[in-house]
């Protein structure tokens, strides 16, 4: 809200076609096929995108995309490389590298608004700013990220330290809190990530977090959307009471992590075959794991036989209770769905666990339904900064982090298929003569608009004609055009000319900066 | 200016003591003690910054701080690695990697500033945004930066393309205009390259861009400066009427190009030993390049018994001649000097190159001087997007990128030495209470707020004390403070509190929100 909602409203419709896919391709490495932007950085296949700035939280669960890139969209043109004209070079190809793409002028303002909404957001609630290396140690990464380590990009040895790129900023964060001892401390992180560290009052945060999320989505009218919540302590004892020895946690988390996009039958396959559960405690597991509801379902595992008995259970219900009370007392608890399924893949997550995905509603006419899935994500990280910390000192958080990409991908979509046209310059007024031999006169004059802080443009050319000039203004929208010519000169006036009504009045030099300013600040 | 102008004066003092350093460190690679930070992505060695964002376009040409940060700075701590408490682990360091730092909560806000500051600059004279990727293929990046090429970073092979850290934003900025065909374009790049692409009547554009660096040094209030000025084809030019042979001019050109951090006794050496000139030859190359001087010094270089006789170094001439003509209509000109002993280092610059160079001031109370040196820079590249062309079609380019990291040093080491205080968040108001057991009644006023846009805290606590939020309030420099308490809730009212004047109003409690924009509207 606050920044940039008009924008928004305009550009994006308030209907959602986004369809509800697989809520996460966590664990499932090696798809060629999806292609991810990178903020900032353009855009790289989903590997390289995890690894350097970790989309969501957790990635790379609802990190990919499918269906909504695919390398077509990669322009490609064979070329004999003409690089000093004496040398012969061999044929090759002019593109970006596989899975990344650039980022048009178009496709930079709508990324712009997502992320100013989305910043905004996070210091409506207070958070700093926050910021880390694209690199960091290998060795600081290794043993947080379970199976998704085998993702993570390594760089060259330059003859110094061995250094891999970021996989998320999750780690960073934490890593950051030990070295520099931080105890609490609210923040984001290139305008995705949003954390809460220091050791408060149960749920408080936690709620805030969902919260937050709710906000963003809302505010981008992406359309209906739902937030899965569960919580790794109830995960684990359901694994205890099902019968898994505590070894085989991490592992089997990983498969019901892959639920969203696998059946249950194959997931049961993974488990009882790759991981070596024997079939009926793998069919006790899925009797819980199909479960999800309402707070409701807070109650009625309460009194699961099972559960009741053990301790981790008890713990992450009582909690999750508390939070639906919170939730409901911020207006938002009819978004929130405890789903027994969600897992996330990585191997951090000590507490609460969340992840947002949107809803398909009926096609309209037009748009094409989308594969999106999951939007943001995130959860509570007790023990993260205890690894780091030298004496172990633990800092719990509590976190989530913004799908920027995927959001992008989906508002571009739509975008196309309405055939929106976005202005890509900001430009309020256009410097134009009617006669040869001005260019000097709108050199000057353009000098005063730009000091005066007006965004201005002119055309490069000695003897530009008045209709090309006109015509430009009209094609990217600048709503006002100030015209010099030897009539003008001779009287010190300058003609205001409002691009769209086509109504020209004459203003003395020195009001011109002025009467600018008013006309802008009317429209 | 438009942007965050009101914080800029109060944030920079108006005064300039970064000292004049050498221009630039091109060409000097391997110096560890240098320590950059790169935007978005943290801190960076200046090799792996270089190579990843382009600092200044012509890197790492201005991109060496020296002595303004030193590794001592990134705080470091042995510990034993406490990962898995079942495990024995050897002891390691918990840092980031050489040459990196984090950016902090006021870290931040000054770079947001700053980039803001910039940015809107850019939009003032109406480019649009664009981005390319972190990567780019291998051969994208060869044989364009000349000596430099030894310095980008290649990442291990995926087992795919052969890929490299981009070096700086020029050379995929020409990718792109050659890949997607595109003949004109004026566009900005994360916030600190800017370039005007396309066919235009002659040093127009390479006018505005001199205007831009102008109009962005004098907002960041940095101090004095000054923007060296030169011509590629008057450095040709002179190479030929000395004697030296084409094939030797980029070997000559990159040392005249460390005439800034060396002396022209050193520079003479590397020539006869290194580049195997004839010493009468260098000392002729001598005479030129130690002239620099006004508009007057283009004019007596046209009347140069050698150079009015070499048909590139006229066309140079005239283009400078044309340059500072307009120049002056910008009321630029007489920041502009004309300075034979500029080189630029890389390989693609075909006209005009400047550098902004900040002037040492007297030193004032408590400030130390900065070694600084160049913090914008740029020129003419009529040649590259034609390399990447597949039938060799040229588009002509100008551009130039700003010394965001450089700027952000001298800013952040001028508020160290007056100990400037800046607020990390933007937190408008505080929800508290003086009782206990009102944390639903906070959670429930606190999402009212939120989602009318007003950016709100509270403490994560069931029963916070009033003393601890208050003094909360006065650190954190947050300036409204809304109190519910028994009596309030009874009432229907919420109490109002102005944190810097202490006074206290009741404020009905469907009006609050309206009162407190009111009330932050005034300030």
């Amino acid at each position: 809200m606050v920044l940039g909602l008009r924008l928004h409203s305009a550009l994006y419709p308030s209907w959602g076609l986004a369809c509800l896919l697989p809520r996460s391709f966590a664990s499932c490495p090696g798809k060629s096929d999806s292609c991810l932007m990178m903020p900032q950085l353009g855009l790289l296949h989903r590997r390289a995108w995890a690894s350097l700035l970790g989309q969501l939280r957790r990635p790379p669960g609802a990190v990919c995309i499918r269906a909504v890139h695919s390398h077509s969209q990669v322009a490609e043109a064979t070329l004999t490389s003409q690089l000093k004209p004496h040398e012969e070079k061999s044929n090759f190809i002019i593109k970006t590298p596989k899975g990344t793409r650039d980022l048009s002028p178009q496709q930079m303002v709508v990324r712009e608004k997502i992320l100013d909404m989305v910043v905004s957001c996070f210091k409506r609630h207070g958070a700093k700013g926050l910021d880390t290396p694209a690199f960091e140690l290998k060795e600081m990464l290794t043993e947080k990220y379970g199976e998704d380590s085998m993702l993570i990009y390594d760089l060259k040895d330059q003859g110094g330290e061995l250094l891999s790129l970021r996989y998320d900023l999750t780690v960073p964060f934490a890593r950051y809190l030990a070295m520099n001892k931080v105890k609490k401390m609210k923040r984001y992180h290139v305008g995705k990530d949003f954390d809460i560290a220091g050791q408060f009052d149960p749920m408080i945060p936690d709620a805030e977090c969902l919260k937050i999320m709710c906000e963003i989505l809302s505010g981008l009218q992406l359309g209906d959307f739902l937030i899965k919540v569960n919580d790794r302590r109830i995960l684990d004892g359901i694994f205890a009471v099902c019968g898994i020895p505590e070894s085989k946690f991490h592992a089997i988390c990983s498969s019901i992590d892959k639920l969203d996009k696998m059946s249950w039958k194959d997931v049961r396959h993974e488990m009882v075959a790759k991981k070596g559960l024997a079939p009926e405690v793998a069919d006790r597991v899925g009797d819980y794991v199909q479960c999800h509801g309402g707070v409701s379902l807070v109650e009625q595992m309460f009194q699961d036989s099972g559960l009741s008995q053990n301790q981790h259970a008890l713990e992450g219900l009582r909690d999750l209770k508390l939070l639906f009370e919170y939730l409901t007392l911020f207006g938002v608890a009819e978004k929130i769905s405890f789903d027994l399924s969600l897992a996330r893949g990585l191997d951090y997550y000590t507490g609460v666990i969340y992840e947002a995905v949107l809803l398909q509603t009926s096609a309209r006419a037009g748009e094409e339904p989308l594969n999106v899935g999951s939007v943001a994500a995130g959860g509570r990280y007790d023990g993260l900064v205890g690894m780091f910390d030298p004496k172990g000192h633990k800092v719990p958080c509590v976190g989530l982090s913004i799908g920027v990409e995927r959001i992008f991908s989906i508002v571009e979509q739509r975008m196309k298929t309405f055939g929106e046209k976005i202005r890509t310059t900001e430009t309020e007024v256009f410097v134009a003569t009617p006669q040869k031999n001005f260019l000097q006169e709108r050199l000057k004059l353009i000098a005063e608009l730009w000091d005066a802080g007006i965004k201005a443009e002119l055309m490069y050319k000695n003897n530009p004609k008045l209709l090309t000039q006109l015509h430009y203004c009209e094609n990217m929208g600048i709503p006002l055009m100030v015209i010099i010519g030897e009539q003008e000169l001779k009287e010190g006036v300058i003609k205001l000319r409002s691009v769209a009504s086509r109504e020209e009045v004459a203003i003395k030099r020195e009001n011109l900066v002025a009467e600018i300013q008013k006309q802008l600040s009317k429209s």
